[in-house]
């Protein structure tokens, strides 16, 4: 046995709380090597040789890893532990702190001294039913013209959207259209900026006190918030702490007073006087946006200042949550302090980081419940849309994004398959493979849908991807919302209803446990469980343009005498816990277990 | 080449902020296999296809593994990075944030979003220079007679200590041996409690705001922290808020008022009235330690109590620094919110948290500046004192200490061999093996001295193992301090005293980086480097019963054209960057390599 490839440590994410007297230990080993897992755990204040045994079960299995997970129960709140692995080729080894080793002794012990420090934080109870939808304002809907920025295009003109085009989305507009939502089936909205700014996106912020004047006022941001509140849906708005725009009334000070301002130290002002061309003298957003000086969250004065923005607005108008921008650019120290007064108001309010890379350091339970999971995203580009990877590098990659974070992280993802910032998935559809333009985009994106509203998590939806929107890179993405249904694929919208109201009828497809039932690697297909204890759902997946014929028996340790078909248009077989499905191109079946 | 050995993370420890614009980036991989390891790296915000190659530095070799290391400069503090490892096999492969990848592009990019976000936290600058000395205080000196407890014992009886005896020491004491700790040379002096508390120990406090009576009063305890500062040491008190000792006012309190006491939640109480026998009826520290009701440190009003505590003694008496009790059985936030008002007083303030093992969740910079390093002491145990491990695997399980932490947390560890919770070093040494009295127990808690005092980390020496103090485990370990030189072995003395110095002279040893030099498995000996980039010492030990001739050539990377011995008694033949040398049985030799 690889005694290399082995990997744990006592803390998150191979280590974490899920209970007052309850931590999940997981371990990590080379694919496929390891047959047997045992945990051996004790009070940590017993003498050594202590350790009661626990199977530890395979819950995931990336490109080159397997990880084995099980859950401890610990009265006094205080284990010591160590592994002990029996490889398919009959070898065993111990782990613990000193290392992998043939010897109980030479491996030493875990300590989790206290289950509560290993604490991975709570996240909102009400994650665990929501499917959001993205808003990005300025396109969503035109509810009123009055409020329309000079010179704004028609909202179905034919041309691309520029980086300086407005059509004139409002509050109104999506209030107007919160019904269309609600009938949707989504529960979370999730606006991009509302606050002043110059932009058409508004993640240059002139003032985080103020509605924009072109989305309306402070009313109609609280009609929102309240009519959604009647319909059961959450608000979750985006503010943007990174930086700010250069209107802001701080920034403009350091501008007109220069080294006399007291707001030098509210940014990273390299030279005075301030200029913006060619380059700016201060540090900014990204490489050259003048328009958004990095703001400098170690001033306990800026601290200050956007905590109590971000409390403003929840107690003012009763937004349940925060998205924040460019996460990943501020200290941790700020969004521990974030965390620590919002969490403060009430346990429920949901924070969200913009992280689009490996997040772990912010998802300690800590800062954010959950990030904007690009890595999602990521793999489900290369296998749905691009076809770059096939179904086991597929199967691997979710798996190990999974592995990198704590349950509670898991369940408070925000799961996208695009945004404002991306191309659309259907656009990503249409790529070229081998120099062969693809075919049924449309089918691979309903495919993908599938797989994002099935899975943990929260699935995310970007507004008009379930009417068949396209569009590239920003700004292509962020075309005005198709109203007119003569211009709407309704099959798509049929088929995300669909998906949604399924999602809300089988509380495993919310909560249950997931585990991968089968990768075919061949036919480009897998399969999946979600699982409770009392309900469990399958699902099959063909991501090829080949019909397939699966042979399949039961997932390991479900019985699964019959099954009920739930979704899909495939033929199945099935008798006493195996059969087969007949499954068209690009589909999927959706089946329960009983 | 194994790519399921390789290992990294884009955060602590495998990346951790050392400068304003720098990170250093680790990656683990198997022992041997890689020949050289590159990072590319650029600002995150360039397009795809950047990257500046950077060679690291093979740095740490453990059993299993190999960690390379390199330092990027970042201007804009945003990193965007990936590894390619060559193998000694000629294989290639890229490691990114998707995985590890015979392919650039579907390894993936890391991202270090913000240098300063990494940051591992800095600890005290003093700490490169500290030597740090462990006082027990009921056992070091007793100055003042008046205040002996009832029924003390003879400071000199040969009778063993038992664990509720008492001898009498005190702060008078202490005070009056201050000559001879500076004479010896450490210049941190570490005293457990010295709060009011019944028992020897002292770990039962009844009182966090008053010295015990019986080792004196405030102003004793400002005369020694004065006189200490006066004569360039630093003093570390001991805070225990893992638990009170039950005569703690808030624990009458419920004792006597049962649930009818507004402390009922400072406490963990299973039921009322509070009983403490057979078994407490409230949780405690330990196992069935019911003179030790455990801290509920996630009630506010506790820790508001406790911080307050912490902050009056820096105040009051001008402390510098806490060794803080049980700190793993602590939640994080506790501690964070320590760091922050401690820190908040005096950036030089030392925070050591008493953790047996691995430590990493509490020394991300947020928490303490370093631990009781046990893992240190663990392998020193074992090489020197037990001779249970050989050569490669000491050197592997303190590299692999090493590389579990950031260089920030390395620095500031409490290096120990001994304290009044183990059996001390000497007794350990005299451990019998394969059925064997183990002989010369003195030259090898000699050589371990050497180790430990030319290691990086501050050095902690537990009081009397510099005059040869011998016993098991507590009680046997707190014996009275020998005062009496006819009684102590002053070789031993002056060992320790010549080895301080040499760290105090030699720039090198405080702060110098670590390498190994040669690992002779054979010859159970070990060699290695301090190198600062004008000051290069080299340290070899044998740590074998035959005298040893080892063929040496200089330390890769360092020219070594000649050899000046500092200590020691072997025989160097040496020119042009090789030679020889010949050690006595369990002796070292340090040189200054030009």
């Amino acid at each position: 046995m690889l005694k290399e490839a082995i990997y744990h440590i006592n803390d998150i994410p191979y280590l974490f709380t899920i209970g007052p007297n309850e931590v999940k230990i997981r371990i990590r080993a080379k694919r496929g090597e390891v047959s047997d897992c045992t945990l051996l755990h004790s009070d940590r204040y017993k003498p050594p040789g202590h350790g009661v045994p626990l199977k530890l079960e395979l819950m995931a299995t990336t490109e080159l890893h397997d990880y084995f997970e099980g859950v401890v129960y610990s009265s006094s709140k205080r284990i010591r532990y160590q592994f002990l692995l029996t490889g398919v080729d009959g070898s065993q080894v111990w782990c613990g702190e000193y290392g992998v080793s043939n010897t109980r002794q030479s491996a030493g012990y875990f300590h989790c001294a206290s289950v509560s420090a290993a604490f991975g934080g709570q996240p909102p109870s009400w994650i665990r039913d929501a499917v959001v939808y993205q808003i990005f304002p300025e396109r969503f809907a035109n509810g009123n013209a009055a409020l329309n920025p000079a010179g704004v295009r028609n909202w179905t003109s034919s041309e691309d959207p520029l980086s300086d085009s407005f059509y004139g989305g409002d509050l109104h507009g999506l209030y107007e259209k919160l019904p269309y939502l609600h009938d949707l089936g989504v529960n979370v909205l999730y606006l991009t900026p509302v606050f002043e700014s110059p932009s058409h996106h508004k993640y240059d912020t002139s003032d985080y006190y103020s509605i924009d004047p072109h989305f309306g006022q402070l009313e109609d941001l609280r009609r929102v918030v309240d009519e959604a509140h009647t319909l059961g849906m959450k608000v979750v708005l985006d503010a943007v702490f990174n930086h700010s725009g250069d209107r802001f009334f701080a920034f403009q000070d350091v501008i007109n007073n220069g080294a006399d301002s007291k707001y030098t130290e509210w940014f990273f002002i390299d030279r005075f006087p301030i200029v913006q061309r060619p380059e700016p003298s201060y540090e900014s957003f990204g490489i050259l946006s003048p328009s958004m000086p990095k703001l400098n969250t170690g001033n306990p004065e800026v601290v200050r200042y956007m905590l109590d923005v971000a409390k403003y607005w929840i107690r003012e108008i009763g937004i349940d949550g925060w998205r924040l921008d460019v996460a990943n650019e501020i200290d941790h120290s700020f969004w521990r302090q974030l965390r620590e007064e919002i969490k403060g108001i009430d346990r429920e309010l949901l924070l969200i980081g913009e992280i689009m890379h490996q997040s772990g350091a912010w998802l300690r339970g800590d800062q954010f419940d959950g990030v904007m999971n690009y890595l999602f995203r990521d793999a489900m580009i290369g296998f749905f849309a691009e076809q770059s990877i096939t179904a086991r590098v597929f199967a691997g990659q979710i798996e190990s994004v999974r592995m990198q974070y704590t349950d509670a992280a898991n369940s408070a993802m925000f799961n996208l398959i695009g945004s404002h910032d991306t191309e659309r998935f259907l656009t990503a559809c249409s790529r070229s493979v081998w120099g062969w333009q693809q075919k049924q985009e449309t089918a691979r994106l309903k495919l993908a849908a599938v797989f994002q509203l099935t899975y943990i998590g929260m699935p995310m939806i970007y507004y008009g991807d379930e009417i068949g929107m396209t569009g590239g890179e920003d700004p292509l993405c962020r075309k005005p919302m198709v109203w007119d249904e003569a211009n709407q694929d309704t099959t798509i919208h049929a088929h995300y209803k669909r998906l949604i109201a399924l999602r809300r009828e089988y509380p495993a497809l919310r909560g249950g446990q997931f585990r991968m039932w089968f990768v075919d690697e061949a036919s480009n297909g897998i399969g999946f469980v979600r699982q409770l204890p009392d309900q469990c759902v399958g699902i099959v997946l063909n991501n090829s343009p080949d019909e397939r014929r699966l042979e399949l028996t039961a997932p390991k340790g479900i019985e699964a005498q019959k099954i009920v078909p739930l979704f899909g248009s495939s033929e199945w077989e099935w008798s006493k816990g195996q059969g087969h499905l007949k499954l068209p191109p690009y589909s999927a079946s959706i089946v329960l277990f009983s």
